[in-house]
Order: C-alpha cells, then sequence, then structure tokens
C-alpha cells in the first residue's frame, strides 16, 4: 500500500466527474498504477429498491439522506480494501459536495492512513451541462422507461438539491485539484507524490473531445521477409502494395483534419509516402529496442543466446534484450504520445510499429498493460479506434 | 518568431521573480528554446543618473512615474526585437502589479503578434519576504554605502509604494499562472502551446531550496582500455581503485541526506558498490546510445563509415549514430531526470557516464546547449555543483 492514493471526485451532478474518473483511470492502470473506480451512485442503483426520483436526492429527505451517507460509506470501505490489496488507486466517485462531507472522508482516509486528493470539476456553463444530461443521464437505468423530457426535468430538480448544500473546495491544507471550465482553468494546491503529479500532468491535457486515433503498422519489410528483428529496413513491392491501398482507404474514408505521425525508421516513412499529408516523423514511435539482437532471428537468438531466449519467454512484458528495451519501458517512452494524443484536437493516423502499437493500443482501449506483447497487431491491417464518453470502438480493415 | 512568447512576471518586490526568472530561462534555453530576461530594474540602473530611494517609486511621483513606464517600455521593446531575432522566450521581468500596466503589455504583445504569459508570484508570508530582502537586496548596487538597516527600511517602504496599488491578476480572458506560496498552490488559466506548457511543467517542481549535485562518471572500464564505444563493460582494476577513492571521499564530505543514482549499467552500478549507500538506478542514465557502432572503436568507425564519421565530425551535437542517439536528443532523455532532481529536495550524487553528464552539466550551469559535445567530463574526477539564489559553483576533485 506504499504508493496508495486516493483520489476523491467533487461536484455536482453532469459536470463530467465519471467522465474524467473512467479516462485517468485507464491511464493511471496503463501506468502501471493499478486503479479502480468507486461509483456511488452504482451502489445505490444495486442496493436501493426501485428508482429514486429527485424528491430522494433532497437534503430534507431525512432518512434518504441516512441511506445515502451509508452507500457513500459503504464505497469507500470497499475503496480502502481494495488499496490493502492489489490496488494502488481507488477513486471514489460520488459527488462529496459539502465540507462536512469531504472532511468525513480525510477523517477515514487518516484512519486508513491512505492520502486524499480531491478533483473537483466546475462548470457553471448550463449548455455543456445539458449536453451532459442529454448525452449520459436519460439513458442512465434510473430512467428506464421514463419520458426523456420528464427525465430530464427530474435530473435537473436532483441537481437543484445539490445545488443548495454545494460548497466548493475552499480549504488550502488539503491537496487537491480544481477543473474549471473544461480545462480552461486549473487550480492545483498541495499536489505531491509521483501518482498524483502523473494524474495531474494527464488532467492538464484531458479534452472532453474525443478524436478517432487510426493505427497501421508498416507495409512488408525485408527483415519482415527474412523474419529478422529490429534494423531499418525498406519495405517489400507486397509492402509497397500496402501502402497504396492504405493511401486509397484514407483518401475515401480519412476524417476532416487528419494528421499523420510516422516513426524515423524508413519502413514507416515509405508507408507513409503515397498519402501525400504532411507526416510528422517521432523518434518516440520507433520500434522497441532489441539491443545486441537487432538484425538477428528469433532462430539466432534461441541457438546463441538460450538464457535471454528463455528469460524472454517467462516475462515476455517485464523482459529486456540487452542494451535494448523492455515493453515495460516502452509504455513510459510512449508516455510522452499519449499525453501528446490527448493534447490534440485533431484525429491521428500512427504508422509504426509492432511492439510500440501494441502499447499505444493498450492505452487506447483499456486492455490490461501485460497483456501487451500478446495482443495482435498484424500486418497490412488498419485499426480504426474511436471513443464516445464512455464507450471505446474498434474496427479493423485488411488492406493490399 | 514561430514559438516566440514573452512571460510577463507579475508580483511585488522580493517575491522571488527574478530567481524564478533565471531558473526558467535556464531550463528553456537548455530545452532548445533560446530564451532572455529582460529586468526593467537593470535599465533603471543604467539609464537613470544616481540611485533611487524609495520615494521615487511613489505613485504620487510623477515625474518618476513617468521614467519608470518608459523604462519598462524599453526593455519591452528589447524584449521584441529579441523575438525578432534568434530568441524563442522572452522573460518581461518588472513588477507589473497594476491591471493598467498588464493591459498595457497585452497590447503591445497584441500588435507585435507574441503571446503572453503572465506568471504572478504571490507570497504573503513575511517572514519569506524578510529573507528575499536580506538576501538578495541589500548587496544590490542601490544600496551601495548604505547600512544594512536603513536599505532594508528602505526596501519595505518601496514595496509599500507597489502594495498599495497592486492588483493581482484576475482577468480570465488571459493566460497566466499563479505561483502561490512557494509551490503550495498553483493557478493555471488558458495556458496552451508547447513552450508554455514545458514551462508550466517545470515552474511546477521548481523549488526555492537547491541542493548540491555531484557528478561523476564511473571508474575506468574495460572498453575505456580499449577505446570502445557503448557496450556493458565492467570495471578494470584501476576503475575499482576510483570507486574505492569515491567513497572515502563521500564519506568524508558527503551532505546530509545525499542520495545516490546511477545508470543501469554494470560499470556505474559497480562504481556505486563501495559506497555502502541505497542506490537507484535509472535506465534514463545509460550512456547515449551508439547504435549500430556500440562496441566499435572509433578507428573502426572511421575506417568502416566515413560518412558516419565525417558527419558527427560535422556536427556532433545534432549527430545521431544509426539506430543511435544523439546529443539532441539526449536533452529530451535526460529531462525527467532534471525535473526529477528540481522535484527532490535532496543532495543528489549521480554516477553516470560522459555524454549523460555532459547534457547535465549543462543544464546545472546553464552552458549553452551545442556546447555538450565539447565538455570536459574527464575520468575519475568527481565534479561538486552547487548553487545559491543567483549563483553557481563549481569543484572538482580528482580522486583515485
Amino acid at each position: 500500500m506504499d504508493d496508495a492514493l486516493l483520489i476523491a471526485m467533487v461536484g455536482l451532478p453532469a459536470r463530467g466527474k465519471t467522465y474524467i474518473a473512467r479516462r485517468l483511470s485507464r491511464y493511471l492502470s496503463w501506468r502501471g498504477h493499478p486503479t479502480r473506480i468507486f461509483n456511488v451512485g452504482s451502489y445505490r442503483r444495486e442496493l436501493v429498491q426501485g428508482h429514486q426520483t429527485q424528491a430522494w436526492f433532497s437534503p430534507d429527505n431525512v432518512e434518504a439522506r441516512v441511506i445515502r451517507l451509508n452507500l457513500a460509506m459503504r464505497a469507500l470501505d470497499d475503496a480502502f480494501e481494495y488499496l490493502r490489496g492489489d490496488g494502488s488507486v481507488a477513486i471514489y466517485d460520488a459527488t462529496n459536495t459539502t465540507r462536512r462531507r469531504r472532511d468525513l472522508v480525510l477523517q477515514r482516509c487518516g484512519e486508513e492512513g491512505v492520502p486524499v486528493l480531491f478533483l473537483e470539476v466546475v462548470c457553471d456553463d448550463e449548455a455543456v451541462v445539458d449536453d451532459n444530461i442529454l448525452a449520459t443521464k436519460l439513458e442512465a437505468p434510473d430512467y428506464a422507461g421514463m419520458e426523456r423530457d420528464a427525465a430530464a426535468r427530474d435530473f435537473r430538480a436532483r441537481i437543484e438539491h445539490y445545488t443548495r448544500v454545494y460548497e466548493t473546495i475552499g480549504d488550502d491544507d488539503s491537496s487537491y485539484v480544481k477543473l474549471i471550465d473544461n480545462g480552461r482553468k486549473t487550480v492545483v494546491n498541495r499536489v505531491h507524490g509521483r501518482v498524483s503529479e502523473r494524474a495531474l500532468r494527464f488532467l492538464m491535457v484531458l479534452s472532453r473531445v474525443q478524436k478517432p486515433v487510426w493505427l497501421t503498422r508498416h507495409g512488408r519489410s525485408e527483415y519482415n521477409d527474412l523474419d529478422l528483428l529490429g534494423g531499418d529496413p525498406n519495405l517489400t513491392d507486397t509492402g509497397r502494395g500496402y501502402a497504396r491501398a492504405l493511401a486509397q482507404h484514407v483518401k475515401a474514408h480519412a476524417p476532416e483534419g487528419l494528421q499523420v505521425w510516422t516513426s524515423t525508421l524508413r519502413r514507416t516513412i515509405q508507408t507513409a509516402e503515397p498519402l501525400g499529408y504532411e507526416t510528422f516523423q517521432f523518434r518516440r514511435l520507433d520500434e522497441i529496442h532489441a539491443g545486441i539482437c537487432e538484425g538477428k532471428s528469433y532462430a539466432q537468438v534461441e541457438a546463441e543466446m538460450p538464457e535471454e531466449y528463455a528469460a524472454r519467454k517467462r516475462d515476455k512484458f517485464r523482459y529486456r534484450y540487452p542494451r535494448g528495451e523492455s515493453y515495460e519501458e516502452l509504455i513510459e517512452r510512449m508516455d510522452d504520445v499519449v499525453l501528446e494524443l490527448e493534447r490534440e484536437h485533431r484525429p491521428t493516423l500512427i504508422i509504426g510499429h509492432q511492439a510500440v502499437l501494441r502499447v499505444l493500443y493498450a492505452y487506447l482501449m483499456g486492455t490490461e498493460r501485460e497483456a501487451c506483447p500478446h495482443l495482435d497487431i498484424p500486418l497490412h491491417t488498419l485499426l480504426e479506434l474511436s471513443a464516445d464518453l464512455y464507450e471505446l470502438r474498434e474496427s479493423r480493415v485488411a488492406l493490399g
């Protein structure tokens, strides 16, 4: 529980707390900090009979208030349980809109010896709040079978109840981040520690707008033909054929404003050529470095360096080629690429390499990081990834 | 002028604006954004006859006010001049404490097409302000020949004049960062763009406390004897002798709380062994990667790859070994190490490699980045670097 951290969300309903919690959870898990979200609303839906309409959320409803407090504490207890086990970060997804409630959270965390970072989401733009209600609340189980207008009215009344008692964080002794108006303004108070700082860095580039990311490996290279590792080979004729097919597909289907990123290695640059786009070459996108095994075949490695071959087989995620890299290190190298992707508001086509794309895919699709070395990213296949607020989508197009 | 940025400091005197400006300037220059500070106080001292006492800074002193405005505009004009030339970032080091003055800066920047980032330094802790006055102001040319108590009184009265008209930034349309109480709290508003974001990331770890950093290369290795590049060789007997001598010196002279960092390569780990410290191994501290030249001698490279040899000779800073790294890229790789050094409040001994230490040295001592490949960091020599508020110091100890 050395690195344990509780991130307690703060804010009125429909401000995007859950969206931010999910994005942050995915990112931190990918960085190697197992993270889980404890959403008090889910506890209510699971444990309280029937559907609750707005009156249930009124601060004047004494009976419901007791139940709500119990649910909140139950979620918090589960969060501690998680942190005592394998968990590193628990995101406590509740409104926590009163100072009193936050003091209770602080007190419980103090008892458990878990540091707290409050993450307040502030948005006073009614249009954005309305969008959030329409996009995420009306289809929720709470409003199953209810007419949309009535549901929206009910939800706005629920927000009203919270607004009456809402106190924004003003306590400068505690550790908090306030995200105001969707990235316009950020207030950072007493944020220390590696995990909090990483979370902060991500939050500062995170946008509500998610653009499609397309991933493809380079076309078939001379080394693919020879089954050799690494190097900087040229495309084969087949590989050039894929590059042309990719260009045709992009021409027909590319989202507007597409930008193209490649590595600095010939095979990705050559794959980009027929596109006719201005491309950005990132050294960070170069293939995993196989160190002293560069230019050798797997068969050669097995024959000449049986211990290395065996070590790699045992733990492909952590195995590092001598003077080369491991998948684990590759995630660290890809961190800047991921932050750059989040910072950009343009759809992006990344022409990369197998290991590099596995690592990016794991981030984009929320795959477990240890599974990276086993993800299937075949040659001559375009992966079109996109995301809604809460949903990740993938389609694979075989080309060439 | 593509990446041009004006960073305008804001804040009362003796809040540490100049210290922050200097640290930031050194960091941004090292990252490849040529940065210069335009300090209005220096313009006054150069252009206005005599020494000005506090009355000169009173808002009621109409004549002096005109002169002060002229000086401020003159410094600003020079900043634009710099940005039209080779400069990338101009730090405008003035108080800029009134909204009206900041509007003027915004207006001038608008005319010049230069984006502005306001950087406000807030500190209400009188003890810290007094420390700053004692540490930096009384020895300044303004008070040459004046008794210290009288000088301090005069300076406090000068601050009073600014306090009367001070308006903290509240304009949420502009781009600003507020640093409050020495890193406790940070407010970030509309900060966009690569240079601003880099500056921000640095500012968020920057501390007023500068701890000594000791740098040394590993002891003599088997590859040093053979004049070979890269690899992961062991220490020679001579190298082990240095490791023991280093341990003795550290035992006798190490600052309290020293931590020891090495790379992941054998020769630095072996050099750390006799110290008896717990050490942290950072892959980021591994030597510059010589790619396909690893394990070769310079003579071999010259003979077998004359074009590579010649290209490297032409531009040693930007030259990249095929499948390896350049010094320029090494700076990028060292960025996290530098931020980690700033974040840590402990003295640090880094046992590293020639190229890596050249790059760290350039940051720590403010050496021009293009000079990195030519810095002299000999074997068996300990570099003890330390810094005061405004002063960088180096001593070299030959050992073993």
